[in-house]
Parts: structure tokens; sequence; C-alpha cells
């Protein structure tokens, strides 16, 4: 099959993923931090190698502040709900994930409030009305680094900035852009960075993470034993374990490891190029067929995903053919954003989202142009 | 090496495991439950086939209750902090890990109660203490099925009967039985039943779940995407849905499901027997050694797991020797379970584990018991 819904989880993986999987599990199957033998070293080796190319990849400096999580929505959970008090407010644009939002909306019914900023019809977010939705009682900015749905950048640099000057502390959910642009979460002025382990890292799914600069304050989202400080119920102060309580993702986080090993080698930056080429080749083509409508941003850089519509055809029914009839994969629908949708318009329709990663093909580009066209042909 | 550390996670796998991650990363590695295509629906049946294994395994009807995450202790923190409000009171025995106490203890900072009922020395819990404990305002009890330190079992029929007769909700954390001993949640009075996926049911590491009875009241303890309702911002009430947000562990899953299969195709009475005789004769061979202090119960059924000391040596020196001398893996030290070792009276020095699988063999005991003779003439 032809797949296009990397921006869900990528897939193929590159081949050293399998390969790392595989000899953790048959070879340092034991439990990291729980013992002292040889085996459970070798596990914690292994978590924390995935942790060191982590924090190389996005500029930290002190690899034990990545936390890792099951996915990007615990990291996100665990930033909004471990930061956020009664009282305190958030700010955050009208085209965040669902991940970004339901957290919000459940705090909200504990005294936490928010404010959403709209964004245009494109998905762009205006620096100005950042800025004014910040209120005395503020703690937080909180942005998606691209939209899930229609790929659209947010200004994260700048919006850094603002949180900066307001002394306010700066969340990014990089769900869609890890290991496809450059991110330095110093440079950047970021706080808490959410990532997942599954889509442009490479990694296998189960895996995800959150960096916490230091000296952000995070009530952790679970307790429990740390393999640290075992003769206190309290929760251990010390990172990673602080946020890590239980048995964590051995065998998954040596696939992520091998996932970012992956993105470093070839370089985002290559990949970028790559999925930037094709994606502007998928845009070209569609875009030439009649009743076609393309959602996001006008050109430029976006993250690698193409929300179209085709007429007022049902996007399900356009995904549902791709599938069984030119065995593409899509997804259709509304993609667990619903402000989003609302923002560009397609709360209704849904969109038929095309979402690339490094391994799709010039040929498969075309492939999907011509079933479009024809299903165009056939459906308006 | 000799693996004994099958409390922390079980090593080997069964050779179904690695079969099924592979073949899910491979062919399945799409995003289950967020698109409609043929990857995403065969990513989805993958997880449904586990829910339904594991449902089988306990005795659960539905197996839409069951829901998984990312390991045992994320399954009793949503438990706990999404059962017990403020004002609540819950009891709970001292052979707790922990994964119990700790989210326990957090919970207390906001108005949550809890009694801790006192076992004796060999970790065995009263009846009567138990109930004795319940006051006008106690909502929960929540008991290990086994203690993790020195596998003594606690009395969880009966404890499921008292909670029933009080109108209690009943949690039960089997993380050091689930495949291992039968547990059938309905009549076991169990109302919430957290689960490790990488020990007893032979799955990865990155896997477990919570059973939550139809009708007990949980908040989430994540919000976010959950492919159902996107629409809108409110967290859905469907079940698993409600309590699985964001991308699940499929490659993991899918290795829980090849591990529960191994157990029900072997029978857990065949596996417990087995282990039964192998923890026997290490039982016997080790209390025959002069200066061993062997913890727990004196005899009869408890789980795959022996804890002992040699004389007054460290714990950890003996388990460190064991490791680099013999080749045998085993845990030392406190193991993530503060009140256990105040319990058993081992806070100070710890204890050697030694915690068997299905896997281990005969002559591996033979050589274990060999060790800690010629290391009892060493140190004592």
């Amino acid at each position: 099959m032809i797949y296009l819904d990397n921006a869900a989880t990528t897939w193929p993986k590159p081949p050293g993923v399998e390969r790392a999987m595989i000899e953790t599990l048959r070879e340092k199957g034991a439990n990291p931090g729980r013992g002292g033998h040889q085996m459970s070293l070798a596990a914690g080796r292994v978590i924390y190698q995935t942790r060191e190319l982590i924090a190389q990849l996005f500029g930290i400096r002190d690899p034990s502040r990545v936390v890792f999580t099951l996915n990007c929505t615990e990291a996100l959970n665990l930033a909004l709900k471990g930061l956020l008090r009664p009282g305190d407010h958030a700010v955050i644009s009208s085209m965040e994930h669902n991940s970004m939002v339901r957290p919000l909306k459940a705090l909200s019914y504990n005294g936490v409030e928010y404010t959403v900023v709209p964004c245009n019809e494109r998905g762009e977010l205006a620096l100005d009305d950042l800025e004014r939705a910040i209120r005395p009682h503020t703690r937080l900015i909180a942005l998606t680094h691209a939209s899930n749905v229609a790929g659209t950048l947010l200004p994260i640099a700048e919006a850094g900035k603002v949180a900066r000057r307001h002394g306010l502390t700066f969340l990014v959910d990089a769900a869609q852009t890890a290991g496809i642009f450059p991110i330095n979460a110093d440079e950047l002025n970021i706080d808490l960075l959410a990532f997942p382990g599954h889509k442009g890292l490479y990694g296998p799914p189960g895996t995800g993470g959150l960096y916490i600069r230091e000296g952000i304050p995070l009530v952790p989202l679970k307790h429990g034993g740390t393999g640290s400080s075992s003769g206190s119920v309290e929760q251990p102060e010390t990172m990673p374990e602080m946020y890590e309580s239980g048995t964590v993702n051995t065998v998954g986080i040596a696939g992520l490891g091998a996932g970012v090993s992956f993105v470093l080698q070839e370089g985002p930056e290559k990949i970028r190029q790559r999925e930037e080429s094709l994606l502007e080749r998928l845009r070209e083509g569609l875009a030439a067929i009649p009743g076609m409508k393309i959602y996001g941003p006008a050109a430029g850089s976006q993250a690698p995903t193409l929300a179209v519509n085709l007429g007022d055809t049902d996007s399900a029914e356009v995904a549902f053919l791709l599938d069984r009839v030119y065995q593409i994969g899509v997804r259709a629908g509304l993609h667990c954003a619903a402000l989003a949708h609302r923002t560009l318009g397609t709360a209704k329709q849904g969109v038929v989202r095309f979402s690339l990663s490094y391994f799709n093909t010039r040929e498969e580009i075309e492939a999907t142009i011509q079933a479009m066209e024809e299903l165009s042909k056939e459906l308006l």
C-alpha cells in the first residue's frame, strides 16, 4: 500500500529500529535501574543512550531533564496538569490538538482558565493576538509547533520571546515537527517540549517524552516505584526518576534510540528537504485538479501534511475509495482537533489528510495525484 | 546468565512475543483507531484481540472495560487518583509496593486519608485488622495480591467479601500474580484490577492495564485525542477510549497478546505448579545453609519470589557477588516497597530476592543453591 498517514505514526521505520528492539528484548530484557546485575545495567544503558540522543537533537544540555512517557499526549498531560494550579491562566491557539485542549478543559473544572487565540482560516497565528491574550494571572503559553490537520507552522520562536518577556512558562507540542524541523530548546526559549517517539523520530509506538527545563516545577502525573529512594513513601525529586514511575518501555526506547540515530545521521535538514519537495509536488498536482480545496498556508514552509477536500464530497468517502480502490492509506474526518477544524472551516466535512515521511517516494506521490484526478472525475 | 529477577520483569519471553511484535511493526504499523484504512484497521484488531485475551484470563465479560497503560504503576495511579476525592479514606496493607503507597501519599496532601493495616513479620494480613480499619468515610480497600518482596499472598478473596459487605470499592494490585495465580475479577469481587504486561503475562515492557468494573467512576489520568468524538473538546465517555488518550503501544500490546496466549495455552495451573516446585527446591536448598535468613510465609502457597539474607551481610554485597562471580542476576536492597521492608524487619539490610519464571530450570536452581552455599562459607 501507499502509506500517507505519517502524521498519525510513521511507517515504515528505519531497519535499525527493529534490530535495536529485538536485541534489547533478547539480550537486555531486564528491568533498568531495578537491580545491579549485568542485564539490568545493560538495559539502563539503552535508556540513557536514547536520552542522550534526544538531548543532542533538541539542544538540551542535561539529558536527565528528558523524561520518557507513553506518548506525546501523556507528555502534554504531565506538562499541563503538573504546572497549572487553580487560579492560573494559560494561552493557547485555535490550532491545538485535542491532547492540548482536552487536558485544559478538564483543568478548567478545577479553576484553571485558558484563552484560545483564534488563528486565521489558514491556521496562522498573529503574534499581536497572542500577546493581547496575556492576563495578570497568565502562567503559560502553550502552542503546537505545527497543525496536525493543515501543517501550518506556528511562530514558536517569536512566541518564545513573548513568553520570556512576560515571565511566562512556554510549552511547545512538537508532535508534528520533532525530527523534521530544527528545534533547539534553549534558543527557542522552550521550557517544556512534548514530543512523540513514533512520528518524525521514527521510533515505535509506545514512546514519547517531555523535556522539562530546570527550575520548572511540575507535580508528577504518576507516583510509584522509581528504583531510587526506595525506603521512602515520598516520591523522590531526582531526575528523571521523579517522573518515570514504574517500568519504562525499555524495548520501545531502544527502538526510539535507533530512530533518533537515523534522524541525526541523515540530518534533519535533508529529511525536511525531501519531504518538502514531495509535498510541493503533491500540492501542485492536486491544485491542478478541478474542484480541489486545499487548506492551510498558501505556500512556503509547513509540516509535511496536506489537508484537502474534493468539492463538497464527504472526506470519509474519498479516504475510503483511496484505500479500497487505490490502496492509498490516508486519514479523513476530524483529526482529534476540534478547534482546528472550526478554524479551518472544516468542522462538518472534515478533511482528507495526506501526511508524508522520509520514506515516501516520488512514484507514490504521482500515483496519489492520479488517483485523486480519477476520483475527482467520478465524484464531482 | 541465570536470570532470577523475574519479579521485576520476566526474561526470556516466549518466542511468539518477538514474532508478534515484529509482524506488527512491519505489517500493521499504523495508528489504530485513527484512520479507516486497512493498516489502521489491522492495528486496531491487534489491540482488540489482546483485550479479549486479557478479559478471558481474568474472567471479565466486557473486554472494553480493560484499559491499556504504560505499566502497572500507571494503572494504580489511574485507579487511585481517578477514584479518590478529598474527604475519602482508603485502607491498604503494610505490604504494598511504592506504586500503591506513593500515589496515596501524594493524594493525602489533597485531603485524601488512608490507613495502613500492619501485617505480621511474615507479611501476612489479618482480616479482622482490615475490617477494623474501615471508617464511615472509607471508599476503597486496596491490596496487593502478593508481596513483591517476600511473595506472601494476601487474602484477596476474603477482603473482596469485606469490601462488598461494606459497599466499598475493591482494588487489587496483581503485579506479582497476574498470569501465575487464577484471578477471576467477578468471583473475587474485584472492581479495579491493575496488572503489568511484562511480568507473569510475558509481554514486553511498556505494557500493563487496568480492569474497571462497569459503574466505577474514574476520572481519567490523561485527556486527549481518542480517535472518537473528535469534534468535541470534552473527553468522550466511551470505553476504552476514555482512558486511552494518545497513540497506544501497538507493538508492545501485540507482544502482550502473544504472552497472554502463551499463558492461556500452557495453562496458569501448569505454570504455577512448575514455579512452585522450583521455589520449594530453592527454599529447601537455601534453608539448609547455615546463617540463612528466609523471609515471608513459613510454607504453603506464595508468589514465586524468595527473600533471604546471609546472616547480617549487606544484601547488595551478596547480589553483587552472585552477579559477578556466578552470573546469577537477582535484586537486592529495598524493593520499591518502603512499608513492606519495615514490616519484614529488613528496612536496613534489604533482602536478596530470587524471583522465578516458567523458564527457569532445575539446573539453574541447583547452581544458585550451590553459589549461596559457597558465599555463606566465604562471607559468614
